[in-house]
C-alpha cells in the first residue's frame, strides 16, 4: 500500500483494542471516506507476548518511542492514559511530524497548552473527541459548530461510574459504599475508584470544554471539585423530596462580567430537567448560548466500542486533512479570562439541619439568611421528637454568601447538626 | 480593512436579519476566531428602501447577481430558501471563488450534488448546517464525527411546526383543523402550511441526513412521505392507549443488504423512547450506529437566532479555512446503494378496525396477518354496540406484507369500516 496513510497505536487496552478492530474491519469504507488507504503500523503495548485478537503479533512492540519516533507514522492514536510518559510520547509524535488522536483527559487538563502549541508549531492536528463524554460528539460542534455563537454555560453529566452509582442509590434506597461495592463487582467501576467518585475525572472534562466553549485557558486545577462519597440515603430522600434527583455535574459558565466559573459537584437536578432522566452509564451534555438556546447531547458516555468510534471520527479527519496537505483549525485560546475561585459562582442551594422544635428558630435562620443576602425560596420543616429537620431551598445566591451565613447558623445554640449543603441546577 | 474576509449575505428575513445582527455585533470576537475581520459587503433583499434594523442602507441591494458576481466576495451566505433562483445564485457564488454558508434544504435535497461538484472544482467551500434541525449540530456531527463509524439509523423530529401541532392535539384532544389555525395565528404556522403539514420540509432533511449518514446520494424524490393532515383526535387518544405519542418521524435506516430506507411518516413512539418527549416547537436526532451505540442531539429546530447560530458557526468554519488557504473535505457519497421504494422498509405497526363483535372475527383477522408474514404483538378489542374496535399492534414486518393483509381484511365482510394503519417505532 503505497500512497497509505501510516497509523500507530499506542495502547491497546479497552479502548484501544476496539480502536484496531475498527481500523482492521472496515479498511474499504475507511479508504473510501479518507481518500487513501489507512494502514495500522504498529502497536505499542505493555506485554508484546499477549495475544491480541485480530492484530498480526508482527505489530507489537512494547518500545513506544521507537515507534512514534521512527518516521514515517502520519497518525498516532495515544490512547495510554495518564500525564507520563504520554505526554513525551505526542510531543515526540509531534516533533516526528505526525498529527495525533488522543482521549487523554487527564493530560489535556493539566497540560493541554503544551500539546497544542507544539501542533501549532509543527503543523499538526490534535483532535481529542473521546476525551470528553465517549461517543458523544461535543468537542466537534464547541469548536466548530458553536463557534459564531456565545456559548454562556455548559453543564454535563460527563461520568458514567458516578452516574451509575447515584441511579442505583436513587432507585434502592441504597448506600453509597454498597453500591460501590457492587459496581465493582459489575465492573462500572475501577478496583480504585479515586478518579471517578472524587471527580477528577469529571473535573478534567470541565477545563476541556471551558476551555473551548469560552475560547480561554482554564485547566484542572481552576475546577473547584466535590466527589459523590459524601452523599448519603438520606441527601437522596431529601432530594426526592424537593422533586429532584441527584448527578455529579460539571458546570462551565460566564459570569455577567465575563469571568469564568468551573466546578464538579453532586447537584439536585430538578425532574422537569432534561439531565435528570439521563439514565445510568449515559452521559449528556446541555449548552446554552446567546443565539442557539438550549441544546443537548447525550450517549453512551464510555466504553471501548463507543470511545473507539469517538477515536476513528478523529482518525479519519486527521487522515483526510493529510491526504490533502493541510490541517484543521488548532487552538483558539484569545480570551484571557478571569477563572474565579470557588464561593464566587452563583447556585441555587439546598441546605438542612436539625434545630429545636420551638417557636422563633425558623424565624432566626431566615434573618441570619437575609442578612447574608440570600434569598429563601421554600421551607420545609419536619418534626423529629423534640427537635424538627428543617429543608431550605435558596434563590440564585453567591456560594460564599451562603456559606457565610451556614457558619453564623452552625454557631447559634439552636442548631443541633451538622449543617448539609447542595448545589441546585436552574433557576 | 484590508485583510478582511468580505461577506455577502443574501435574503434578510427571519433568519437573513438575524445572521446580520451576530456578524454586525460580534465584530471583534469574530475577528479573534477567525484570524481575520469579517466584513459584511452587500445584503440583497427584495426590497431595498425598506429599513434594516442596524444595517447600513448603503448595503441594500436588489441585484443578488451583481452581488455575487461583482468580485472580490470570500463568503456567499445564501437565505433565499427554494430552488430558483437560489441554486443559480450559490453555482455564480461558486463560479466567482466564494465559498458558500445556506440553509437550503430544499435546494440541496432536490439538487445537492449539483452545487457540491461545482464547489469541489471550483475549490471552495459549501456549509450547511443551519439547513437540518436549526441550532442543533447534526451535520457536522455526521459528517465527521461519526465518519469513522457505520451509522445505522438516523431518525429525527426535524419539523417543529408539526411537533408543536401535534402535541397540542394530543395535550388538548383537539381536533388537527382546530390547532392548524391557531397555530397560524399565533406565528407557529405558515399561511400556506404545506411545506410542513404534508411532510416535504421534513422529507428533505430527510434526504440530506441520509446522504450524509451513509455516503450515498439521497434526494427529495427517494424519500417516502406522509404528512399529518390525517391525524385525528381519535387517532391520539389510541396512541395514548398504546402507552405512545404521535410525532412526525423522519426516519432513515440500513438494512441488511446496505439498502437504504428512507421516509417520513407520523408515527407512535412509545412513552420511553427517549423522542416521545421532545416537546413543541424542539428538533431532535436519535442517531445509531455499529459503535457508538444510541446518540441523541436535540435542542431549538427553527426561528431566526438559532438558526442564525447555526449558520455563523459555519461561516466562521469557511472563513477560517479561507484565512488558512484551505477547504473542508467536501462531499462524500462513495457508496452508491439501492434506494427502496416505499413499502419495502421494516417497521413495527398499529392498525385500528371496526369489526362484527362476534366469535371468530379475531381469529379470522389473526390468520389473515399470518397468511402474510406479520405476526401480531398485542391486541386490543373494544365492545362498540354491536360492533367491536379491534387495536392491534405487530412485531416488525414489512410495510408491503401489511398492506397486502390489510387490502384482504378490507375485502372481509366482517370488517366494517376503513382500515387505519400507523408505524410505531422501536422494536
Amino acid at each position: 500500500m503505497d500512497n497509505s496513510l501510516k497509523v500507530a497505536l499506542l495502547g491497546c487496552g479497552t479502548v484501544g483494542s476496539q480502536v484496531a478492530r475498527v481500523l482492521l474491519e472496515n479498511q474499504r469504507v475507511l479508504q473510501a471516506r479518507v481518500g487513501r488507504p489507512l494502514e495500522l503500523v504498529g502497536v505499542a503495548v505493555r506485554d508484546a507476548a499477549k495475544p491480541r485478537a485480530g492484530i498480526d503479533p508482527a505489530l507489537l512492540t512494547t518500545d513506544a518511542e521507537a515507534l512514534v519516533r521512527g518516521g514515517g507514522v502520519d497518525i498516532v492514536i495515544e490512547l495510554i492514559g495518564g500525564v507520563e510518559p504520554a505526554r513525551s510520547l505526542i510531543l515526540a509524535a509531534i516533533e516526528s511530524g505526525a498529527s495525533v488522536v488522543t482521549a487523554n483527559k487527564a493530560l489535556l487538563a493539566c497540560d493541554g497548552p503544551t500539546i497544542y502549541e507544539a501542533a501549532q508549531a509543527g503543523g499538526v492536528d490534535v483532535y481529542f473527541e473521546a476525551a470528553v463524554a465517549g461517543a458523544i460528539p461535543i468537542i466537534r460542534p464547541l469548536r466548530e459548530s458553536l463557534v459564531g455563537d456565545q456559548i454562556t454555560s455548559v453543564v454535563g453529566i460527563v461520568n458514567g461510574t458516578t452516574n451509575y452509582i447515584l441511579e442505583r442509590m436513587a432507585n434502592e434506597g441504597a448506600d453509597y459504599t454498597d453500591v460501590l461495592a457492587d459496581a465493582q463487582r459489575l465492573g462500572y467501576a475501577e478496583a480504585d475508584p479515586t478518579a471517578d467518585v472524587e471527580g477528577f475525572d469529571a473535573a478534567s472534562k470541565a477545563a476541556i470544554l471551558s476551555s473551548l466553549a469560552f475560547h480561554t485557558r482554564v485547566t484542572l486545577e481552576d475546577v473547584s471539585r466535590e466527589g459523590i462519597t459524601g452523599i448519603t440515603a438520606e441527601d437522596i430522600a431529601a432530594a426526592k423530596e424537593m422533586g429532584c434527583v441527584i448527578k455529579l455535574l460539571a458546570r462551565c459558565s460566564v459570569g455577567e462580567d465575563r469571568s469564568v466559573s468551573v466546578g464538579v459537584h453532586p447537584t439536585m437536578v430538578p425532574l422537569g430537567h432534561p439531565l435528570a432522566g439521563i439514565p445510568g452509564a449515559f452521559n449528556a451534555v446541555f449548552i446554552e448560548s446567546r443565539y442557539a438556546g438550549r441544546l443537548m447531547f447525550m450517549g453512551p458516555g464510555a466504553g471501548g466500542s463507543p470511545t473507539a468510534s469517538a477515536v476513528m471520527g478523529d482518525v479519519v479527519t486527521a487522515a483526510r486533512n493529510r491526504a490533502r496537505g493541510t490541517v484543521g483549525p488548532g487552538e483558539s485560546a484569545y480570551s484571557h479570562r478571569k477563572i474565579n475561585p470557588e464561593g464566587a459562582e452563583r447556585s441555587r442551594f439546598y441546605t438542612a439541619m436539625i434545630v429545636e422544635d420551638r417557636p422563633g428558630v425558623l424565624a432566626e435562620v431566615a434573618a441570619t439568611f437575609a442578612r447574608h443576602d440570600v434569598s429563601i425560596q421554600a421551607v420545609r420543616q419536619d418534626g423529629q421528637g423534640e427537635d424538627a429537620k428543617l429543608g431550605i431551598m435558596t434563590h440564585v445566591a453567591a456560594h460564599a454568601d451562603l456559606s457565610a451565613a451556614l457558619a453564623e447558623l452552625a454557631s447559634l445554640g439552636a442548631v443541633k447538626s451538622k449543617i448539609a449543603m447542595m448545589r441546585v441546577e436552574g433557576d
